[in-house]
This record gives C-alpha cells, structure tokens and sequence, in this order.
C-alpha cells in the first residue's frame, strides 16, 4: 500500500494540537472535519483534553484507543519533532504539518525543517507540509477537509497541488463560485518531504482524478518533474501556474518561501517538454481548468461558430483564427439543413449567424445539425440577449443537445447577467459556459494542444557514435594548465569529436605558416585569432573574412598583429586559425547555457549580430529528443529562412536536428560543460549543411577536475 | 445649437411605430421610455390610434400638438422615407431609425438607405442608424432610455458607441452587473450619417462624458478619426474594440455590416498613432473602463503591492514587471513607519506582504504609509481571506483610507467569492476590485499608458524643401510608357530629389560603359540589373555585390547576361546600375504600401532577406508626425541593432527619422504611389548613415494619369 493512502484516504485522522477556541487553526480543523462528514474516526488531541468541538480529547496522540492513519499537526513549531516521536510510537505514518516557523523564516528554521525531515525518513512516514493549509479528498467514501480555508469544497474531477497556503485558500472559495469542483487538494508548503512531483505520481493512475492543477513557484527536481509529467500527460491534462517570472517577481518568491525561484526560461521550456499546459495568470488557469472538466479532446482543429448576433461571431472568429485553429467549412449538406428552418437573412456560413431574433428552437435545431457535420470538430454557442427569450433557458436547450452529443467540445458564450452564472452554479453542467467570446476561443485552443500532445509520439533520446576519449583529451588538457575557458582551435576539434559539422581549419603561428596554410585550404578563407585571454574575438578585430588571396591573407595577418600590439592584447595570443570560408548569408546559432537550477539547456536560433537584438532563440532543457531537436527548430521565427526565403537553398534540417542532438549527447556525456557557444552555424548556400564556424566552450573547472580525479583506462590512459 | 443635441438631450419624443403588441420594439421603447422616467414629452405615434402604455396615440405625427425633437422610428423599412417626410413636415430634425433591412441586406437595401441619406441632408437632419439599437443619455435632467435591451441603463462617465446593435445590448446587460454606469450611449448601426467620429466630436467637450468607449468594425473615414481621436485623446482616454482582424473575422465583418473592414495593421497603426487604447476583448475592455472610471491619471510608473499572501504578491510583480512599469522603491521612512506596526515576519520591501494575519487595521495602516510615500505613483493592495475578517470590511477600510488621498490610484485585488463583488456593484465605490492580480497590472499599465500619451507632446508634420517638379518629370515619363512600375534608376532619381540618401551610381547598357562606371566611381562596387519586366531582382541572380577590380566587374557582367538570355529575360533588360558599395551589415527597409481603405501606409524595419521570415517591421499612416517617425525607429527590436550591437556603429537615428519624413512627404505630395519599397537601408559601417541602395516604386496608373491631366505651371512645364 502506498503510504500516502493513509495522508489522502485515511480511515482515521488525529488533529494534534486541536482546540477549543474560536478562530484558531485547531479549532478550525475540527470544525472543517466535521462539517465536511469525513468518513472515518476523528481523535482531537490536546495536552488539556476535554471536549473539543463534541468529542472527547486525548491528551496524548498515543492515548487514543483506535489506530490512526493521519496525524494533522497544529502544535506550534518547537513541539513538532517531539509529535512526531509521538506519532511513530503510536504506528502513524501518514502526517500533514500545518505548523509554520520552518524554512520559511530563515537559517534557523531551515534547520528545524531538516531535522524534521530526517525523522521522517527514518521512520518510513510521508509528510506534507510544514507551513501548508491542508489536505482535501472529497470522493464520497472518504470526505476529508482537512483544511483551515473559509469554504467548504466541492466534488469535481481536479487534482490540485499549491506551494502557496493563502493562495490555496483564495482558489478553494473562487473554484466553487466557478463551478469548478475537485477530487483532492494538497497543500504542500515548504515541500519538505512530499511535493508536486509525489503528487503528479499519486495521481498518474488515480481515476478519481481526471485533470491536475499545479501552482508553483519552483520545481524541486526538474528532471524527475520532466519525466513524470511527460508521461502522465499522454493520459490527462496537467495546467501550471508557475510564479516567479520576472526578476523582482523570482526574488519575492525566494525570499517568500525560502526556494530558489528558477530561471523563467527554463521553467518555460520544462514544461514545454513535458507537455504541460502552462497558464500565465489564475484566471486563465481556472477557465483552462473549466473547459477541461466539460469536455472531451477533439478529434481536429476546424471550429464552428453559431450565434444569434454577428459582432461576437466576428470576435470568437478573430480569436479563432489568432490560435492557428481553423474555422469549419460547413458542408452542403449541413447548409441546406439550415437553410431548411433558418430565416432569409440568416447566414449559414460560418460563423453561423441565426440572427437576432433566433428562438431557443432555432438553437436546439442548429446546433444538433452542426454538431453532425463531419467537418466540424469543436463548438463555439454564442448568445445574447433578445426580447422574450431567457437565457437559462437557451442554456438549457443547449445541454440537452450536447447531452445527446457528448462527442465533440462545445462551449456557450452567454453575454447576459452574472445572475445567469451563478443560477448555473447551482446546476449540473455538461459544457462550459463563458461571458466573453474570447474565452471560448481560450479554451478550445487549449483542448486542441492537448489533442496535439496527446496525438504526438513520445520523443526518443538518440545516443551516435563519438569519440568521447578525444574530448577528454582535450578538456583535461586544458584544466591543465588551469583553463576554464577551452580555445577556439580545442572548441572546434571538440565539435568534430562528437561528429559535428564544422569547417576546414588549421592553427598558424607565424606569417609563414599563415600563408602556407590558407594555400593548402584555398581561398577565399577566414582568419580567426584564437587566445587564451580574450573571449570575443569580433570586439577586437580578430575575425577576418573573405580574404581572396595570398597577398590579402599575408596584409590582413600583419594588420591584426599590429592592432593587437596596440590594444595590449598580443599577450594571449596563441595563433591564428585558417579556415574555409563557408558562403552562406543565413547565420544561426546554437549552444549550450547552465541554469543553477534546471542544469543544461539547450538554445538555438538566429545568430549573428541578431541574437541579442531579436532574441529569436529557443531554450530547451537536456537531454534532447529527437522531436525537441524538431520542434525547437521549427519555433524560432528564422525557420522561414531556413526553409529557404527569396531564392535561397533551403537548408538540411535532419543534419541541424542532428548537430543539436549531438551537442545534448556532448553536454550529458561532460555535465561540467557551463557554456558552449557555435556562432554562426552558418547555413552553407551550396549545401544547405549547417556548418559550425566558431565555438566557444567553457567548463566549470573544479567540477571537471573532480570527474577526471579517476584511475579509470578511459579518461586517464 | 448642435443639431445632435436634438437626438442626444430631447425635451420631447415621437416614438412612430409605438406598439401595444408585448415583445415587439415598438412597445419595448415605449415602456423603457416611461420606466427610466423621461423627463420630457413622450409621443406614440401608430396609424391606429389608440392607447399605448397608458398614452394617447397619435395616428400621424403631425398630429402631435406640441414641438418634436426627436422621432425615433420603428416602422416597417419600406414606410421610413415618407416617415422622414412627415417628421420633416413636423419641422423634426433629430431621428433615430431603428429599422433594419437597409445596408446590410443588400443591393436593394443600399439603394433605400442611400436615399434616407439623401432626404436627412436634405432636411438638415441628423439621424442615428438605421439598423440600431437606440440611444440613451444617464444625465437626470434627460434620463432618456430610447433603447430597447433588457436592463435600464446605470448612471456613470462613460460615452459608448457601438456598432453592432445586438451586442450592444449584451454589453449594456454586462456594464450593469461590472457596476459600470454610462453617461450616454449611441447605437450606431448602419451608421448612415451619424458614426463614430460624429460621436467623438460631440462628446470632445462634453463634460458628463469622461471616457468614451468604442465598439468598431471599420472605419468609416480613417483620416478623419485620427484627427479628432488624437486631438480628444490628450484630453480624455479613448478604449476601442476593433473587431475583423483576422482574414476570416474580417470576411464575417464584411458580410455582416456591409461595410469593408480595413486591414488590421492599418487600424493597428491609426489607433496607435491617435493615441487610442486598444483592446482585444470586450472583457478587457471593460476592465480598463472600470479603472479609468476610479482613477486618476498617475504621475509615474512606479507601482507598490500591498498583500497578506505571498504567491498574489508575486504573481502581481510578474504582471507590473512584464508590463515595463517599475517595482517602486520603498523609502526608508516609509519601511520605518512600517514596521513600527507591522508584526516582525511581515516583509517591509515591496512587494510589502503583511502576511496572513493582517487585520484592517493594518491594511488601513499599510495603504495610508504607502500612499504618502513619494516613490510611489500606483498601489495594488491585495486581498485573500483570513479566519475572522470579513472581505466587505476590508474593501471599505481601504475605500475609506481611499477617500483621504484621491491622487493616486490604488486598485483592489480581494480573491473572495462572487458575492463580495455582487455587494460591491450595490455600493458606491471610488476605487476598481478585481479577483485577480493580472487584472490589476493590466489596468495599472492602462493607466501609465494613457499618461505617457497625455504628456507627451503633440507631433508636427515637417515640411522639407525637395525638387517635386524632377519627381513629376520622372514619374509622367513612365506612364507616357504606359508603366506603373519605374525602373531602379527612376525609383533612385525619385528618391535623391526628395533628399533621400542613396548611394552614388550610374547606368551602363555595354561592357565598356559598365567598367568606365566602375572605375569612375572606385571599387568595390555593386552591379544591379535594371528591368522592365523584372522586379525581383535577387531572385533571377540580377545583384552583384562587393566588386573589387575592373576584371572581376567585367566577368561578372558576362555572367549576367548569359544568365539572363538563358532564362529568356533578357529582353526588358534596361541596363545595369553600377554603384558605391555601402559597407555594413545592418539591413533595414522602409517603404510605403497603401490600404485600399485606410489609404498610405509607411513601414519601417529590419530588412534583407529577413522581412519576411522576422516580420520585425511596423507601420504608421502616412503622412507621419516627428513623433510617429521616432516611435516608428524605437519600436522594431532591430533598434538594438541600431543603437549598436557588438561593436557596430551606432546609427545616425535623426537621419533616418528624416528619411521616413521625407517619403512621408512623398507620398502626400503623390497620392497615386501606390508601392515604395527602399531595400535595404544599409546602415553604413562607416559613417552610420541609412543609405537607400535599392529603391522600387509603383503608381496607380489611372490615378496618376489622372492627376496629371491638368495645365498647371507645376506639373506640366
């Protein structure tokens, strides 16, 4: 039995630190308990005993006579570990620590919190919390509010899981105002033993819960996070609000709950990866949610609209259009149904305009009409108010229509009163209902990239054949002399070891050898200066290219060694590099950044001098599968031009796919990889190749050191 | 006096086509008329006589014994022209017909109401429809609801136009239940003779209007509507809801008003340029009303969030942060002042979070510090439910500390249930609720938005000295040819006489003539073909770049021709231009493209082979103020580039702003050009400079001949 039956489904629950005085936690919780009908025994216990909210107390969690699954601890923060002793003696295994003072508040009570976890461990318990609001499960064998927040929550199909405690509690009142119920809630807190990600694997195969709902504000081990999340998604829609997103914001977070807020880009790409369907503010997370819990995947992208009013045809039609779905073309047949019952000036294009005055049964008879044609996936009901008509009643026409119909997403639009609302939340629904046009586009948008996620293969990570001991080689070399920084000339043969693409180049260190070199390669050739000290080789003049000649080469050597005698940079100079000049004007860019929380990431996009000014790059997270490397390609704008734009050779995106995949397999293999630059990867116009031109690595040296200080015959022959 | 006052502030009313039949128009005006207590006359009028709703029918309107202001029509289409004969009869000159079957059914439907129009200037009247919805005007000593939507309008600041009739009779439904009144309301419809910018004009000095709301889906005279729009824009905020902007929205639009909807992009950029809000969904528009109705205009961006949970708290600096506005700085004083009561774990940085504890007075507290601090202009003060206090008190602690100190806007985020907003819309309030964090940010930057516009000057449109007569010349020899399309070297020409900078160059037609140019003019050299027939020139290998000797400027030239003959293009082949070669690596592009409705259009943007791909460009109507022309520049990301990306030079900004002037000029002075594209606009790494290296210019030929078909000294030398 998975122990966190006993925190989810107890049989039986002890409130430790239960209490008989208004507005407090303890009284709160019994009080939840109770009005909620939990379905198992409730055993308050306080050092007082006596009678609390109706029961008797017990001064001590181990005088209580029967056997306890879930010990819900209210005692303030110094009596936690001595409970927790407590509830090991008496057999407890599942806890739920609402008591705040822990990591929250700093060093000290980050050691606590340690502390606390350790007893946790040891004695084989799951916890959630500290500093938490609670745990809600409301299948009718269970009913447990084991919650201090105001409303008392609704059944629904949602799993819910929030880092934040107050904010929990705001969401449980505006859920049930929204109609919008759930199956089980927890309030994970400072996360100490269970998290998101212990939640997302209790509910991977719970049926009781159909959807699930993640606030955040940081993901506490991103590559576990990535594996569950992209599995469990294949079966159910998970929606995240992760806060924290800009600077300021990722510092109030930290400093808010203790975590280290990680960087957005990541995050973004994390959930990308995994599938998840990411909401930017609470609002849009709830109406997703709402579509979600009425609605089946559709089977396509082309939508239909029907209204009673053309301007909100015209805005869901915009909306529409904006997501990239596209509008149903209504077939024949279909159009001579409507033509059949609808007025003259009706239009039974879409969107369906049944104009003005269109009577409920007019709405019954067009949608079951349009809801039968084959080239309609989804639905879009729109209705405003008209002389005579009431709207609960259109809605109700409507239910039972999509009653018969349960096949297909449809979504009504009602502009009428928020009077209209709440009768509805009262009522059993069977499709969303929205205010605002726009909305149901929202929703439907959200329906159709689940159906693509869930239509989509699950990626596979590639392993090619490379020489990893040329690379080793190479780095230990370079810690060697104490480097961090690899060369240009090591960068690229790194490249080249793991089957990467890049351009004829030798090293020269005099004039001579210059020459010589540009002469055996032929020209036009590049010169590149490669140093130990100066990193960016363009600011100070050192990349030379289009040099057509012996006579430009030798001029374009001696100008370089002079401006670098000026500037004082001569110092580090190692050489100069001779290479191939690859023609091409499309410069791309891929590499690799190391973010503190997430690890790897991979970027790719348009280089050049355009990658600061247009940022039109894409991060993922590696290790890459082969349809990361696809999908990042294709989501940066610049994939047009690599399509080939106004003539030019489109390029090879299986080999740019492959060099991206590659560098991932490069970055798993050497984890102390913290940088790696290929600017440009310059798209070459005869072959479409994309040919890596310059690389720039750079290792986190005592980490390196660390994976090389082995006797191992590979890394150390 | 205005002849609108007429229809907007009546002292008497004719409703013709009053009805005693329930569910019908013309009984719904009449009751609505009498609920909302008109305070002047009512008059049915019905061929029948009778009693309506407790009236005196008058079988004809001249019947009536007292003087008409307003007749508002409901009759059958085919009776309406003779109504309006009678009314003129009456001596009436203010109408509101809201009969449909006019425009928007068709060509027989056009025809009717083209001669409506042509009896209402006539009579010098001014008529509101047809196809409407009606009108109305809040003010008490008017209180006239010649309506007919379900609710009675609410009392408040607003002016609202739309178009659409039904939908403004769901938003009326909406306004009412967001606790947003309206001072009047104008139902355009088929907006025959009073639209949009009649209603702007009317309400510009108005004073019970105090924001002025818009419902769009076209234009009717963009030229106009800019200069009205951006005149009352610095005077009071404009939010408009443009709907028809994608293809298909815009095909709906078309079909269903009847009117052509303009492209979106121009309507981007006349809105944009006159300074009007623009929203995308009635939801926020709505939203952006409600704050506008409750706030000042704020001094400064810099925004401080008060909160008593920590996730709200983040997730609004998110919002404030993406935005662009600025987290304010918290003084020193200011944190004293705080935490002299605030509880030790509370957080006195911003955002400033009481934690979950906080009782009203210390939001009282908080609020009255924080407003008196003078690093802050706007204030979010943040509301989630704790044990004990009541939502309802908390809103009107603030609305009272709100009260003491109206000069900065503070905006309320209570994540409660609906009901606390259903109390809230009974109550007078002077600050705006919402339940969500975001809403609060979005309505926040509305506000930064609408002052940035109201201090920023208005701008000039500059006048320069140019040769127009060579412009002339240039242009009548092309169309003598029957070519709509001037060749490179005319466009180049057209271009240097309005003081536009392009490259030195010539025109070559033999092998000798070609290497004379080049050598003239000093290697390296560009060598472009210049066709007739051809016009993009990359694409057919017709762009030579980067010549650097007479050997390699003849080879190349051979290869052309070849190439040219090859392909069977050789025949329009005018000659070859040989010109400077700008060197840098910076490609911008401006032009100038002309929508069918909204007329000539500049662009402005990144250019080269990116254009298409990056999409990085933006557009403005011409003609184009100083101030359009800057903020033209600032608003590609390619700006970066232009400021100086890695060690490139920064570019001559004025110059190009000049550059984009000019054209403007251009095209003003040369209605009929229809396409001027100037790609690219290298920036020269030399002197930054934009310098035109590639010009093409097309004109409507018809209008051209047209404008030239006259004696004048001018153009006809």
């Amino acid at each position: 039995m998975n122990v966190l039956d006993k925190i989810m489904k107890p049989k039986s629950i002890a409130v430790i630190g239960a209490s008989t005085k208004e507005h407090t936690i303890g009284s709160d919780i019994m009080k939840r308990l109770q009005e909620y009908k939990f379905t198992g025994k409730i055993y308050p216990v306080n050092p007082k005993g006596g009678i609390i909210e109706g029961l008797q107390a017990y001064t001590n969690v181990n005088e209580v006579p029967g056997e306890v699954d879930l010990a819900i601890i209210v005692v303030n923060a110094k009596f936690v570990l001595d409970t927790i002793d407590q509830c090991h003696k008496k057999g407890i295994k599942g806890l739920c620590i609402i008591t705040a003072g822990f990591k929250e508040t700093g060093a000290e009570g980050a050691e606590l919190e340690k502390q606390l976890l350790a007893k946790v461990r040891e004695y084989g318990m799951r916890c959630v919390g500290p500093n938490c609001l609670g745990v809600v499960n409301t299948h009718p064998d269970i009913r447990m509010d084991g919650c201090f927040a105001e409303s008392l929550p609704e059944r629904g199909n949602i799993g819910f899981v929030s880092q934040s405690g107050a904010l929990g509690g705001g969401i449980l009142n505006i859920l049930k105002d929204l109609n919008l119920g759930f199956a089980q809630f927890i309030s994970i807190g400072n996360q100490a033993d269970v998290n998101a990600e212990t939640a997302l694997e209790y509910w991977e195969n719970e049926p009781d819960v159909e959807q699930i709902l993640l606030y955040m504000e940081s993901i506490q081990n991103p590559a576990n996070f990535r594996k569950l999340a992209s599995r469990i998604t294949k079966k159910k829609p998970i929606l995240a609000l992760k806060a924290g997103r800009s600077a300021a914001g990722a510092s109030a977070a930290s400093s808010h709950t203790g975590s280290l807020a990680g960087a957005d880009k990541a995050a973004a790409a994390l959930l990308k990866q995994s599938g998840v369907i990411r909401e930017f503010s609470l609002k849009n997370l709830f109406s997703t949610a709402k579509v979600f819990a009425n609605c089946p995947i559709p089977k396509g992208d082309r939508v239909a609209i029907i209204t009673n009013s053309g301007g909100p045809g015209i805005m869901a039609t915009d909306a529409v259009c904006e997501y990239g779905m596209q509008m149903a073309k209504i077939s024949d047949e279909t159009k001579a149904k409507l033509r059949s019952f609808l007025p003259a000036a009706a239009s039974v294009k879409n969107p369906i305009d049944m104009i003005a005055s269109a009577p409920i049964e007019h709405y019954k008879q067009t949608l079951e009409t349009v809801i039968a044609d084959e080239n309609v996936d989804m639905i879009i009901t729109i209705y405003l108010p008209f002389l005579g008509l009431k709207d609960i009643d259109v809605a109700k026409a409507l239910m039972e229509i999509k009653d018969k119909n349960p096949q297909k997403p449809v979504i009504g639009v009602f502009m009428t009163t928020n009077e209209f609302f709440s009768k509805l939340s009262d009522m059993n629904v069977n499709m969303p209902f929205f205010m605002y046009a726009e909305e149901a586009a929202d929703g439907l948008n959200r329906l159709n990239q689940q159906r693509l996620w869930m239509e989509q293969p699950a990626g596979k990570i590639p392993c090619y054949d490379v020489d990893r001991a040329k690379v080793e080689k190479i780095i230990k070399a370079s810690i060697a002399e104490g480097r961090d920084q690899l060369t240009t000339l090591e960068s690229i043969d790194v490249l080249q070891a793991y089957g990467i693409r890049a351009c004829k180049y030798g090293l020269a260190t005099n004039e001579e050898e210059v020459v010589n070199l540009g002469n055996a390669i032929g020209y036009p050739v590049v010169m590149k200066m490669t140093s130990k000290t100066t990193s960016h080789k363009t600011d100070v003049g050192g990349v030379r290219v289009n040099i057509q000649s012996e006579e430009q080469l030798r001029a374009e050597y001696k100008d370089l060694i002079q401006k670098l005698t000026e500037k004082g940079l001569i110092e580090g100079l190692e050489g100069v590099i001779i290479q191939e000049m690859v023609k091409g004007n499309r410069e791309m860019v891929c590499g690799i950044a190391t973010d503190p929380q997430y690890g790897p990431m991979m970027m790719f996009g348009l280089g050049g001098v355009f990658v600061e000014a247009l940022k039109d790059v894409t991060f993922r997270i590696a290790p890459l599968t082969d349809l990361d490397a696809k999908d990042m390609i294709k989501s940066v704008k610049a994939y047009k031009l690599l399509q080939g734009a106004r003539g030019t050779k489109p390029a090879q995106m299986e080999q740019i796919e492959e060099t991206l995949l590659r560098l991932s397999q490069l970055v798993n293999d050497f984890k102390f990889i913290d940088e790696l630059d290929i600017n440009p990867l310059l798209i070459s116009e005869k072959t479409g190749e994309g040919i890596a031109v310059d690389g720039r690595i750079k290792v986190r040296l005592e980490e390196a050191k660390k994976a090389f200080s082995c006797d191992c015959a590979v890394c150390c022959q």
